[in-house]
């Protein structure tokens, strides 16, 4: 992360306090099992395609976290990866609702390519309320609270302040559709950033760490089409209270349920990303 | 890296143990300025182009090894990436030489990526006897000692067996020339191995730690055009060490100063990936 000379502890208290607190204990105890079960064999199955892969861990994890805050906030609503994967409805109401990915980065997790995060985003009357990210191997904790800034293990986070793409390490993600017509459209943006002359584009594996990234400033954008709103919650805030600008890939709103995203640390940047790529149509969440 | 119930302390002793354990010092040493370094504004300088950056502090760090190295064994000889961007001729003889890369991820070290790596590898008779590289930022040290293991923080490191490219995890570098032809080729072959259904492409900027990703089994294969023989000499020991393939694209012998290669944990996957590639001619290290 850039440093900046300060180490300032997260500020405490807010009306979610109770919530936030909850949702940093079960980052970390979700870490813990992910963490053991990298040293495990483990058994995969495939969801939608083999680039879309879960584990028996994936489910074990989930289920602990929407659990143990199920327990805890009873009139609380749910929106999760693989509760969605088995139908479950991708719905955001104004009722304070729980946004969880147990393992983003499962095919790095499978691989034990040691890039994988949990990922718990909180929302009230449709607004990001905090966003808890947890780099599983790295032992990161990255934080976001709606106008309380972001910190990654208590030093505050700071995206950069690029606004050229001709000097901008930029991220993205694959996706997991992976039939000829959308790989050509994922490798055309790609090229189209490369003849920008951006200095580099990475692929990381895990979209949630990538925008961690990115708070951290150690990278200037970021682009992606095929992730889902549960890769984007937490990191938003996160983003957000770091100074960086997280928005559609038509140059509007964020809409966190269009399976779509631009985020870099100026709107310069992300306008001047947004401007560059091609739609590539993964649908919504919410029509899923 | 793959879980394998050792936690073996590496061998000692050997012809080189010397020079080995020198490596090792410098490796941690310059894993200390540079991670100093990231805390610091820098100085940038482009060398062939915007994709590939020089720091003052690969040049520091290259000059550290050096002369330590020189004053220890004054009748060795040198290959090492600064030097050979200032005109010294990379050619391999039969005396003991170092080969050096100061900062394998320059791009990353400009924007504070924590992917950079220290990357020292050592031949003798044109074999490659040891390779220490240093991943500055996690802190974690590969080694690898021709016929004695290779080893991240005293465990031992074990490629996958893998051989179906369906079932492949695979990393690639987009390599320097940013030229449309060439940025075709690399999209190209990105485009072949994802129509071939591998799981997933990684792109992470730093060839020497993405080629110990694959020594530890967390990922399958690894290609790339337009590495040089200071990305390969250590990591390559290392793979080999961890029961890994290192060879050419084109399916023959490795050839340190082609600019190219590929390596898996078995010999079917390093060919499958073989057979998929088009070559992109980046020259040779030694005719330049």
């Amino acid at each position: 992360m850039k440093p900046n000379g300060e180490d300032e502890a997260p500020p405490a208290g807010g009306p979610w306090e109770e919530c936030f607190e909850a949702a940093v204990q079960l980052a970390l105890r979700a870490g813990q099992i992910i963490r053991k079960a990298l040293s495990e064999e483990k058994r995969v199955s495939t969801k939608t395609s083999a680039a879309d892969l879960v584990t028996e861990t994936d489910h074990l994890v989930e289920g602990l976290i929407i659990s143990e805050l199920q327990k805890r906030f009873p009139s609380h609503r749910f929106i999760a990866e693989e509760s969605a994967a088995a139908g479950a409805k991708c719905v955001l109401t104004p009722s304070p609702t729980w946004i969880v990915d147990p393992i983003d980065g499962t095919c790095n997790f499978v691989h034990r390519f040691p890039t994988v995060a949990v990922s718990i985003g909180f929302a009230v009357n449709q607004e990001l309320e905090f966003g808890v990210i947890y780099h599983c191997t790295e032992e990161r904790l990255y934080t976001g609270r709606r106008g309380r800034g972001a910190f990654c293990n208590g030093q505050r986070l700071r995206v950069s302040g690029e606004t050229d793409i001709s000097k901008a390490l930029v991220l993205t993600e694959i996706g997991p559709k992976r039939d000829p017509a959308t790989l050509k459209l994922f490798l055309s943006n790609m090229e189209r950033l490369l003849h920008a002359k951006a200095h580099g584009v990475r692929v990381i594996g895990s979209s949630t760490l990538a925008l961690c990234h990115l708070a951290s400033g150690a990278a200037d954008a970021y682009y992606q089409f095929g992730l889902h709103c549960w890769d984007l919650a937490a990191a938003t805030v996160i983003i957000r209270e770091a100074g960086g600008i997280v928005m559609d890939t038509s140059g509007g709103p964020l809409d966190l349920m269009s399976c779509r995203v631009v985020a870099a640390g100026t709107r310069e940047m992300a306008t001047l990303i947004a401007q560059a790529l091609q739609t590539i149509n993964y649908g919504r969440d919410d029509e899923k």
